[in-house]
């Protein structure tokens, strides 16, 4: 077996991993710290398989259902190339991003596209309260389907971004900061610098700032996180990001100066988003039918964001970074300035400087969300590993 | 090998299947008792085969073509999963549902869709006189693509509802019933009313009804028909209910009371359709392109409609039944008063009770949906299905 | 093994292949003959396995990525049929018909719908200048993102019909012309018309002429252009015909006369296209973001084709060809009069005596497809078709 797999096993044999088989994947916060580190480890390795042409597929046939209610290219195709990777063909259920399912229909258009589903991956982050609820209402009525023997196996659910957390995408970002860092031990006391930063377009999710604090908290960094006043996050995420930081032996705090962010940060992530008390109006609106609310809004945050445009990435920010060379992250795609747009959320050149490692840093996705299917459909999961390596089946045919 | 699977193995010894082969399934009053039978013993078996994660793979590759002209989630979900579960990949053909496609179009793109497919699901019901013609039409362009030397196979059509049948949905209801009734024996005698129920919307299709006389009045039950006046369905399915029911030892009777037809029944079916004639009527509209008259129509229809809201399962008319316990039916979604609108075809308490048999009855189409295409695609399926307990290969790795 | 196979391996022995790996397929005249007849061999020998039910799955898992940035079902399913004979998953990227993209973006797109693709089909044909050039920015992208360490693997590229060239209907007709005539020698010397045609519709692309003209030219044929006077073709494609003609001991000219084109033919394939200087202009119109000049330039070339209505493919002009038996080919749909339209193409009857010649054309295509990403996939395609028939294994279960 190649060398570079035992080292995976290796790391597995330590976890306790046991509470993950047929369980969801929906916050970050919700799942232990060895958890979190299966899901690391699981995505190097599937990698390393990949790498070594060795088949992956731990399904013969079976269905990954993809749901998604706002339109997606990037994690469509990561959940799509998981899906694949691991044997399961996706179906799309695209329920369009207006409608709001309510209890009932939720249940019933659950259990029937789950008759032969394995896993479910949602994308429902339009609406304040709205999306992990959701999630939670499909998770419990396919498993209340699998107990009435409707369901001859449970689909477990992949959180592909919500209206709280983005964990494909949060667990993605810190894969590439920790192979970057060369493991955990080197993280400690380094500072990230979650802010936000201008972008012409509305309405950007709180996903990937909440994501970030409530996931980067753990590993006893310094997160700081940055925005204008009146962008505020969920207030129960920062109560999560601060106790995590207490218990990590980090620490998180806030503030409106982006500079203050910036100076002598090991990593920057800025990224536009809304703030949290507009989503919830939004939704209310919405809720209310109310387009002409909506509207007035929708202007209203447009200018209130105008007021922020030297929230930029600029050259001269990063600079002040530590020795000028924090690792610039974002989730992608950015708003840069004269390319994608006029003034944006970073200057072309560092974002162009920084494209190799965005690029690397996007690469994990599809990994970390086969990571979390394996380990949700796996009940000994380094057992497996042993088995598809030992199996050595050739993912492409090379004689 | 499980005896479970023995023991359908032996139920399929005695049937003769031979006809099925590389045939469509557009009717079921076109099969046989037997071919019926095969179908239920098949999707059991198939059934038993997940349960026992054993994989059904009979294709290694291979398209299932889904040709819908009308929405659809739940049987486009169906159809990928039996399709998925048999080694097929499924490939859409959206044609839109106001194209009615002609002669020399469809033997072309049935041939240009055809080369790799081994099975085409079409789903066309908006129009009478046309979703089976059209099925027909694609059937017999790809068999003489086949002779002509086009096709290296000819795919195998399964009806996924048109304008006079719905058979995946019937044979499933049927299934249900059988195995709730613990065998066909066990049915000869029982009453099923198939009545009409209030909708709010227009133009339900009438194959499920249809469908339902057209296949439960060959198993010696009683099979009412209830509706209001002016909501017939096709004479010439009618006049099969007939025959059959004469032929199986039972009946086949219509009434225009909803209280008559629930009466002692066993089995209870309250469903909205559109009446015959006006479907009749709107096609031609449509084929005129008279868009003013088919709005006049709607209109029409919906007022005819609302002068039926008393045509609801109540908890009142269920206490009427056999003990008070009939088995409620229905193929969902179905209209609930108070939940998806406000007047509908059942009460909430009702059809609450009843959910989980209701997704019972659901999860069966999938495999009935497999077993159809596994009876055509196999030319001995018994000694398939041997050969698939015996292989044991796991469709889910489970080491 | 078959015998027919080893004759296959045999014609393959003698080809030097070896550029073909790891490369995309763009142009057919980018091409060697060797490699030409490399595709038109796999072609076969796959078709031949799937004839004898032997897999061709070269993959376990992987993506084919399928980019579509015009309306299409045949070359989709065409595309979609090959990935999965070969093992992949067909992932869709629509894009939209209206969406010029642009430098950065294409980069990260097409890295980030890569992780796990090994092959992408794209098809954009409807900007001058535009469609070609896209791919190669899409495969600079990709090869850099390999290089970079951002993907595992880099897909290549399939072109399914771009502003220049129509590679895969092309390579299907010529191994229909191939096999038709019993070999690449029979063909010298004997005469094709590539012509214009009549049709009521606008903007017609001008791959399909210009394919066949870059490709055809190199067989030693007597190559006619024929069509009115203003719809040229690209001028750098008659030069490359021009050039090919001369070297494999054919000819090429142009005329605008159909008659003179069909006189004495032995293959015509009338069709209809649009002006190249008025294609580029509506590009310029299009980036100009000029929608009144785009609806204008419309209604001039829909008035200017409505003076060559006399351009079609009648019994009269058939019967001029050699013998009268001109083998007519099309790359479907046709606009056929009386049938798809009042005047277009081609007669009906003339239609109709060719239909499955021509569907048979067109079932090469999905071969053809499979053949360049077999070829680009496998370092020795020799040896990786000698181990599938070794292998034996399969594609549809006859126990």
């Amino acid at each position: 077996m190649a060398k570079k797999l035992l080292e995976y096993l290796e790391k597995l044999k330590g976890l306790d991993l046991g509470a993950m088989y047929n369980e969801d994947f929906l916050l970050t916060w919700e799942k232990t710290d060895d958890e979190l580190a299966g899901v690391f480890t699981v995505a190097d390795a599937l990698r390393r398989l990949r790498e070594l042409n060795i088949s992956a597929r731990i399904f013969d046939s079976g269905l990954g259902v993809s749901l998604f209610r706002d339109n997606s290219t990037r994690t469509r195709f990561s959940f799509a190339s998981a899906c694949n990777f691991l044997g399961l063909a996706v179906q799309d259920l695209d329920e369009g991003k207006s409608q709001i399912a309510h209890g009932e229909t939720v249940r019933e258009t659950a259990n029937m596209i789950s008759f032969m589903a394995d896993v479910i991956g949602i994308r429902d982050d339009m609406y304040i309260g709205k999306g992990n609820t959701y999630m939670r209402e499909v998770s419990k009525a396919v498993r209340q389907g699998r107990q009435d023997g409707v369901l001859e196996q449970v689909p477990v659910l992949v959180n592909l971004q919500c209206d709280i957390d983005h964990p494909t995408q949060c667990l993605a970002d810190m894969l590439h900061m920790l192979n970057q860092a060369g493991g955990a031990e080197n993280l400690k006391g380094k500072k990230i610098a979650m802010t936000w930063a201008y972008s012409p377009s509305y309405g950007k999710p709180l996903s990937v700032p909440q994501g970030v604090i409530g996931l980067m908290s753990r590993f006893g960094l310094e997160v700081v996180l940055a925005h204008p006043e009146g962008y505020e996050v969920m207030p129960e995420v920062e109560e999560i990001a601060r106790k995590q930081a207490r218990d990590s032996g980090g620490s998180f705090r806030k503030t409106n100066s982006m500079a203050e962010a910036f100076a002598e940060a090991d990593f920057v992530y800025p990224k536009s988003w809304a703030p949290f008390a507009a989503m919830e109006k939004r939704t209310d609106l919405y809720a209310a039918g109310d387009g002409e609310g909506i509207k007035a809004l929708e202007k209203e945050l447009l200018a209130e964001n105008a007021r922020h445009q030297d929230w930029c990435c600029t050259e001269e920010l990063m600079k002040t970074t530590r020795e000028g060379r924090a690792l610039y992250l974002h989730c992608l795609p950015a708003d840069i300035n004269g390319i994608s747009c006029r003034e944006g959320e970073v200057e072309a050149s560092v974002f162009d400087r920084y494209r190799t490692p965005l690029y690397k840093q996007a690469s994990y996705k599809p990994y970390i969300i086969a990571a979390m299917i394996f380990l949700a459909k796996c009940k000994d999961p380094q057992k497996t590993l042993a088995v598809l390596a030992e199996r050595d089946s050739q993912r492409w045919l090379r004689p």
